[in-house]
């Protein structure tokens, strides 16, 4: 790789990418341009361009974005209507947030003509992979540049001295080493490492940032309703909402009821066994009404074949794959099952669950005249289920008779 | 099909199956061998024995048989191997219990000369699918006589006229209709029908048997320990504990913290959707702390496998296909997965939720040395994340090129 | 089911759906509307009209369409996009006709006032249920009939008899049983039951009437190219064809080098195994064009993923699931993958075989400075695949560990 | 990874393997153990003894074996249970020779105190992958060696100048380069590289070296019966052979009417696309027999299961996952399905094919009774296809409705 010229870095403001930052500049003597995303991670963005500024960046080299909206909408929304989890039970919140940031580094290199990207990811973890696999994806001539997995500032100790040598402000709370490390959106907070390596030990509750221990919510459970359209949330209590603010109440509501937390031993990408809490308060809401909206407005072939696909789905946007065309794809087929996942789904929310409780829809599938107990108006022939038994039993009595004859 | 001369009789001694033992009795001709099992549905079997008599069942016909052990080891273990849910969320308690049932009707049918089989499910359920496909892929020349779906007494009224002309004693309380109708076994208890056939309702109180109210749940949190073997329950805090008795604790514990309970609406094998209240109280436990344990032990390609082809195992065994080869080639495929899966998890117990909070294994393939935070012992090497990400990468560049030059 | 009033018959125009047109007359006393199709069987079409005639049918009440380029367009290309093969080898010829033939069945019943429809095929096979399924999907209130499941005219005897007694005419050559039963179309002729039926013996020489015995074919191979866009082919040897012209083409191709000859075993759905020879002639050519072009244009995530899904979509297909959520699912994430399946393939033809023995394409992602094994040009760097084959081997490596761990 | 002392060398006696030998020698200073293996590819294995010898290897850590039979019998004979074949058409002998030389260099390192092994495949190929999964999944701690990605010798001229100085002796016609590449074991010969490097381009005649060109094989058919029991290959014209005899007839009859030759382009794991020429002659005849005895002794559920997992199941073989938990459990689930897979399949030969003509088997599920076209004997009642049907439409005429109902 030839040395870059001009790099776009997603840029936090904090001390490890400022850090990053004055490396990009000493060691590759390349002028940078930051990017600050508001993905819904709780952080004022203003300080970060105060910082940029101080670091030399120039004015219209700063790129500070609102981008919640596009990140529900075209990320998290597409990613529900799969009712995606990895391994069974996580939500994806990490992973779904990175290929947006790539896509909006790729475009402001083009923008600015720089000819790389760099980002703040480890070498261990999946985020380079998923940072840098939507970048090559996007731009295949773009250059990354992964300073951790480059420079020799591997310890607490010397990106302290790096910082000090070139008049990075450190904030009083970043000279001790942080007890775990934490990744935050409007979907999700993780958080890893140090106190929690062992999976053994349970977390701390002051791991725990965007819920409330279910032990302190409230005492009665409260009901909320979700009205869908085409497999996305457009309504709380019958009150249509953009899809950020959709996930920010639903968070609120989670939050306040201790909906959503996750303790999990997770496979990443690059191999190894890895412990994270996950708080998804709205998300885990979220899941649980798409799953009841689609209870009554798919039919089970279609329902069926989603499911037998999910996880490679999931495992796709895991490992960074969202700019592939085998995710692209599957997202043709999921999207192609939701055009009639219309409907409101009525939750209870109460001490750490969240579940359907009712559901109903004027596209619903499910039809009270063939279900019901009482003496049929004609809608089934309880004889023909003979004629359907018999012939899935075929293949049985042959393959018994068979086996019969063989042993005999 | 010709006329059977000797049938079994999947019989409760309660009213419907009583019934149907006269109607064979009276519709045949045929001599009538009563199967009673405890599958752990909570009902004592004796009287079934006495009801027996009085209709005339000869002792050396009457079968009553605790089958609770072989349900949960043979049956219930092996499923929760897999992880099976049926359309996301339905733990498949009722589905389970079917094949074993037939089982033994079709050993009963061969040991006492008996030609045919009969049970009380109707012509509208899955039952009556799983029953059969059973019964004939034990059996290729066994008759199923399934009596809702061949006699004319299809009303209430008609019931209990037919009980009336035939001298079968009809309890107070099923003069009255039930208000709704109910399956129990060790696993789980559903209820459906009447009250419950609006989806967009809320159930009733009275509807949940097995489980508090997680409202009137204790206030404080329970841990418990589960260890595993091999991908099935052997302790509990540390206790050894046959199957059966493993999953009755853990009914108890989940009935007192009100876990398990599941309002859905599912899809039918024979084609409509209904709706059902499950309380899974021991086996949403088992389920939690299965996963728990596999987080640690299993590892990824495994886990991933097992993940893609669990809809599809869920599926064969909710349609009745436990007795296929290809149940039985996805078992073999399961079982092969989980020779390390052995091990202790730590769960917290709190108002309606069982969650993983803590997991340990002589089995762990969680490495601290490679995913700690500290510096590194030289376990794994940041540097060759690199070349992964670049050869992950190359088809995707390839393919950005391509699009970029066709558009170009 | 209610009588049917008026009804649209599948009428080829032979003396078996003749009978069934009389019958439908006499047994329900209905108004018949006959449907005649040209889809490449290769039979005239006027001779079923004057026999209809002569069978009452009023001339507004009988339709004779082409419709072989909407069935190349709308049902053969499309399916071969996705390579589909039924349980490994069978093109799905008969099966991809049905589905079109019912449409225009319902479309017709529609247009005219009809309540029902009507098709000869029998009560063993697939067909049935392909018709039926069809039907019940596009019109969910439409009556289906189907005479070989209902009549006691199933002997060859007494449909003589039944005919004679109609004043039907029979062709001299239908007085004896043929020696065994064809389907035909544009895509194939299937061949199967009576000299047949053992699946041990070689069928006869003549059962094949489509394709020369490749020993008669010439003696030297031919060589000839296929064009494709977005995977449906538009041209041989560089001259543009409708789909139609194109399948005919190869037909001709096929035909007369003896290609796309099949003796096969397989699964029904109904439940038990049959026999039958395929002849595919264009159909064989195609699928190997396809998978050439597919080669260079499509990426292994797309590429795999498609052949994964593959056989669920070719047994919905065979199955008669054509119009099914899921089917349309499919198609949408093969469709998906097809944007830049364009490019030329070369074949050799040649006693039995077609072969691609070169392909091209300006949306080629064959990249020759990859993969050749001439001096880098610098676009791989052969030391990437060292961190490549780390990461992925480390969980093998924690696996074997940890299995020498626990033996040692 | 620190320095190796004493290293496995998988050793051809060829000039690019002396090359490696010594280049290990001069570079490591480390002791070199050669392991020379006859997996049928055709060439004599003592003079690689001599070369070894000559370059200075003691013969206690000359190792030299004929492993056809083991080949056959733990690795083709278990693939070709699955019908395993990559990506449309490949039936991978290259890559399922792989994991037996790594485990036999790993054994071998084992006995005789080496900590490392080495191979002579390139940083650009498959074979690199497989090699090293393979090894580290069999022993985590093993160093491996890879010469093309370290050494700086990629020109042919450097090559020969190392080999001139280094007293390697070089055969004439090692001089030039050679036209294309070339891998051979038992199951098949692969050629790609220099010449066959357009994949436009039809590959010259000389390429082809294990089979005639079918415009010279024989102009009358050939016609075979091969044996299975449990899914293998046992016996050829009623003869009982071993494994390894069996693959060696079939090659020979390959061979002479020109069957298995395949002109691919494929996706390596390590993300380019190559175009190989493949020669499989026992292979292709085998995989066709393979498939003719399951026709009628593998019911529908075990194929279409089977058919769905094949294409993981050969991918994982390809990428290099022989040795992983999840190639374990698909063998688990395969191996499971062929305990009935025993019978014979007659098969004809002929200018480039080998098609099934007939199959018989004691543990044949077909069932004339069942299939026949004569009239019932009663095994068969048509009318439960009514019944069958009506079920199948059920969710199909309620997805109908509700279309209609939306739309209207």
């Amino acid at each position: 790789m030839s040395a870059p010229k001009k790099v776009v870095l997603a840029y936090s403001g904090g001390l490890d990418t400022s850090i990053i930052l004055k490396w990009l500049q000493t060691e590759y003597g390349c002028e940078v341009v930051t990017f600050t995303a508001d993905l819904g991670q709780g952080e004022e963005l203003e300080p970060a361009r105060k910082k940029a500024e101080l670091l030399g960046i120039k004015p219209e080299n700063i790129f500070i974005e609102d981008i919640r909206e596009e990140f529900v909408r075209d990320f998290v929304f597409p990613m529900f209507r799969a009712n995606a989890v990895y391994e069974g039970l996580y939500l994806l919140g990490t992973s779904i947030a990175r290929p947006l940031i790539s896509k909006r580094l790729v475009e402001i290199a083009e923008a600015t003509g720089a000819d790389a990207v760099s980002h703040g990811a480890t070498g261990k973890g999946n985020d380079q992979v998923r940072f840098e696999l939507s970048a090559y994806a996007l731009n295949p001539d773009i250059k990354v540049i992964a300073p951790w997995r480059e420079w020799d500032l591997s310890s607490r100790t010397k990106l302290l001295e790096f910082a000090e040598a070139n008049q990075i402000p450190i904030a009083k709370d970043k000279r001790g080493e942080a007890p775990f490390s934490v990744d935050a959106n409007l979907l999700h907070t993780s958080s890893e490492g140090k106190v929690l390596e062992d999976p053994a030990e349970m977390a701390p509750d002051y791991v725990y940032q965007r819920t409330v221990n279910p032990e302190d919510a409230p005492d009665t459970p409260e009901f909320i309703e979700i009205t869908f359209e085409k497999g996305d949330a457009v309504a709380i209590n019958g009150k249509a909402l953009s899809p950020a603010t959709i996930l920010t109440q639903l968070n609120e509501y989670g939050r306040k009821h201790g909906i959503g937390r996750l303790d999990f031993v997770e496979n990443r990408f690059v191999g190894m066994k890895s412990r994270g809490i996950y708080e998804t308060p709205g998300g885990d809401i979220l899941l649980e009404a798409h799953r009841g909206i689609e209870q009554i407005t798919l039919d089970s072939g279609a329902g069926h074949l989603k499911d037998s696909i999910m996880p490679r789905y999931a495992e796709l946007i895991y490992n960074g794959f969202w700019y592939s065309p085998e995710r692209e794809m599957l997202q043709a087929l999921i999207d192609k099952s939701q055009e009639h996942v219309s409907g409101t789904v009525k939750l209870k929310l109460y001490k750490g669950s969240a579940k359907t409780v009712g559901r109903w829809s004027d596209h619903s599938l499910y039809s009270e005249a063939h279900v019901t107990f009482e003496e049929d108006a004609g809608a089934y022939d309880q004889k023909d289920a003979a004629g359907f038994i018999q012939l899935n039993a075929l293949r049985l009595k042959l393959l018994a008779s068979r086996n019969k004859r063989i042993k005999g």
